[in-house]
């Protein structure tokens, strides 16, 4: 879908964030799950000062939010809910169906992206703090175990729950990109061919190509005689 | 509602824990949306050993899992939302009021857990580690950051949308007593209220009841001699 300043969807994205997070930004999850329901919406871009009262949007003062005619949420788990409502093609009808996508949802934002998060971070934000390199065994150690457990349970399926890609799906292979860009799949080749798998659908693509385009088109210009 | 072997439900829970994550594990959760929305259920008890093919119930080889007539279905924040669609007392209907509910699901998960949990592990599990304490300043820092977003958000209200409590605050509630238990509340009044409001419930009062009485139940004995 073009983004349509008309649409009645609006989400929340960053004008601009450094190389290292280009393309795992949160709003992309929002972005890639209305490209797989063909809905249209806008985008308000947001700062590195927060606009005024953007707290009471978002409490954490992240991106993205979402509202539309309807509702004003924030948590990209629960968007992707709101948004899965629309389309069957992202979350079953059948309560075991529904609930499984739900299940994989909150497996992914809890009991994976933190821990293949916080080891990321050791690599970047944390680097140059001294508790970095000894703490590092620790969490890739949590990291590899739930990465492990991960595999297993995907298995030989192309998606978690078999055939049918669903927005658990959509959320598990944006929280394993953040792992697979800092190196933590290379030892779970399962886990590196459903991310692949994920990436190569046309809406995974458009939403990457859109986010990207944000922050090519706000790239901070530097100031005259800076390179001298 | 008591504990019934011949209810449709089931849950699983750990047969005992040390003394530091008693009152904290996770069936806690479920066991308080439950007894809120007045559904009898039976429990499987789990020990350290995980049964044969536990793995394929949850993934994570943690607990707690649910089961009735429906669905099988792991991650506390999917089955909170599962016993929500049950009642209107714990998920409001109109989408607006849902949408919030799951999004403070998601945020107590996935905005705020991590971040509490991660400052908690330092003084317990990480203790002995040489990092450990040069690494709590920075965990310090980011867990006090979302717990005073949280405190700015919830402001005077008694419940996180006002005065209905919902999934999203059973859930929020429960994230927050691992900061209290590890003293990370202590510089956060209207946290600390929330969650003695949340903990005054009956329900909740039930179900931590009925949590410990398991753990006392299988109390590890001591060997003979062990204490000469």
């Amino acid at each position: 879908m073009p983004i349509d300043p008309n649409a009645a969807i609006e989400i929340t994205a960053f004008q601009w964030v450094p190389p290292g997070a280009q393309g795992l930004v949160k709003d992309l999850r929002v972005r890639w799950a209305l490209e797989e329901a063909g809905l249209h919406y806008r985008v308000r871009l947001i700062g590195g000062d927060r606009p005024p009262g953007y707290a009471q949007e978002q409490a954490f003062n992240q991106v993205p939010c979402f509202r539309d005619e309807t509702v004003q949420i924030f948590e990209s788990g629960a968007i992707l809910q709101y948004i899965g409502e629309k389309t069957e093609a992202l979350l079953p009808r059948d309560s075991q169906g529904r609930y499984r996508a739900i299940q994989w949802i909150c497996a992914a934002i809890s009991s994976v992206e933190p821990f293949v998060q916080f080891r990321a971070l050791l690599n970047v934000v944390f680097a140059d703090q001294e508790w970095a390199e000894p703490a590092k065994p620790t969490f890739e150690h949590f990291a590899r175990l739930r990465l492990q457990q991960l595999s297993d349970r995907l298995g030989d399926k192309p998606w978690l729950e078999g055939d049918g890609f669903t927005i658990g799906d959509l959320m598990m292979v944006t929280v394993l990109r953040i792992a697979d860009r800092s190196g933590q799949l290379a030892d779970f080749p399962k886990l590196a061919a459903y991310v692949k798998r994920g990436e190569a659908r046309p809406a995974f693509a458009q939403a990457l190509n859109d986010q990207l385009a944000v922050f090519a088109a706000n790239e901070p210009q530097v100031e005259e005689g800076a390179a001298a």
